[in-house]
């Protein structure tokens, strides 16, 4: 139970400390020293290392992408929300997620992830519904996602809804 | 078959003459008067008049939305295009339709609208033929959007897939 509430409470303080629309969990928090358990944290802050979660999604099998393009992706998306094994004073990068918007009606997440070892301890969720809180924090009140088959019943225990009314989610590729 | 060479062209013509990521069709082209017929030009000027873009999504019956709200997401939209009937020195808005992206790999087009005076001509068609070679421009590699399901067919002649290898479009509503 003293993982969960590490989480919760981190996650609490984090909203309650809010300054702008990116806010970022402060330093302090993120390194702070907590020798008997690990903790883990999430975080807005865009610094991220790009061979670091190069690796996170390496681990989950996607295509590698040229890391100019990921950072692009990264300074033009409307939120990066990453998440870290804290253990004493060294972090680990074991999720990440992030939304593209119009900052005023629509979100879509994209590149959900969270690594194979932290798998099945309800951490995708807890992401997830870090994410949800920032946009809503944001007054974003259409979030929209493509999901994979294998996670559409995972989003939908999130409150995602497939097709509904009849829309359909549809892409196009360059040819 | 004049009134489609001389949207081709226009078409054209901005390409050719683009300097940056936003382009803006030049005020030479879009006042430039044509006093025997009717043209229709196509622009990534965000400068619209928010109570004509007004009009023409009442005229197809959206919910209108507050206009701070609107300016903002296309202020923060990728891609705004815009779709104009140009009689003389008179412009008049038919079509509208932006885009969120990440500016690298993804871009989702929203708010599409055609004036319903102007439907049934092929102008829907143009209007995203022009979004898409401006999102192809730019290296966007994954264009997605959201289909009603009266245009999910539409969408289809334009080469989006539905649910491609099963990837559902799905919906998250703040409660």
């Amino acid at each position: 139970m003293g993982f969960w509430k590490t989480w919760f409470s981190t996650s609490e303080s984090t909203a309650a400390s809010r300054t702008g629309a990116f806010e970022e969990m402060s330093a302090d928090v993120m390194g702070n020293s907590s020798p008997s358990s690990d903790r883990i944290v999430f975080s807005t802050e865009r610094e991220i290392d790009l061979y670091e979660l190069e690796e996170l999604c390496d681990a989950v099998g996607w295509s590698r992408r040229p890391l100019r393009k990921v950072k692009k992706a990264i300074e033009h998306s409307f939120l990066v929300a990453t998440m870290w094994q804290v253990r004493g004073n060294q972090r680990r990068l074991i999720g990440f997620a992030r939304a593209t918007s119009d900052h005023a009606f629509n979100a879509t997440i994209w590149d959900v992830v969270v690594h194979p070892d932290f798998q099945g301890k309800g951490l995708g969720k807890a992401l997830m519904k870090y994410v949800l809180k920032k946009l809503r924090s944001e007054e974003i009140s259409n979030v929209t996602l493509f999901a994979d088959p294998h996670v559409v019943d995972f989003y939908r225990t999130m409150g995602f809804m497939a097709d509904p009314e009849g829309i359909k989610g549809m892409f196009w590729y360059p040819h």
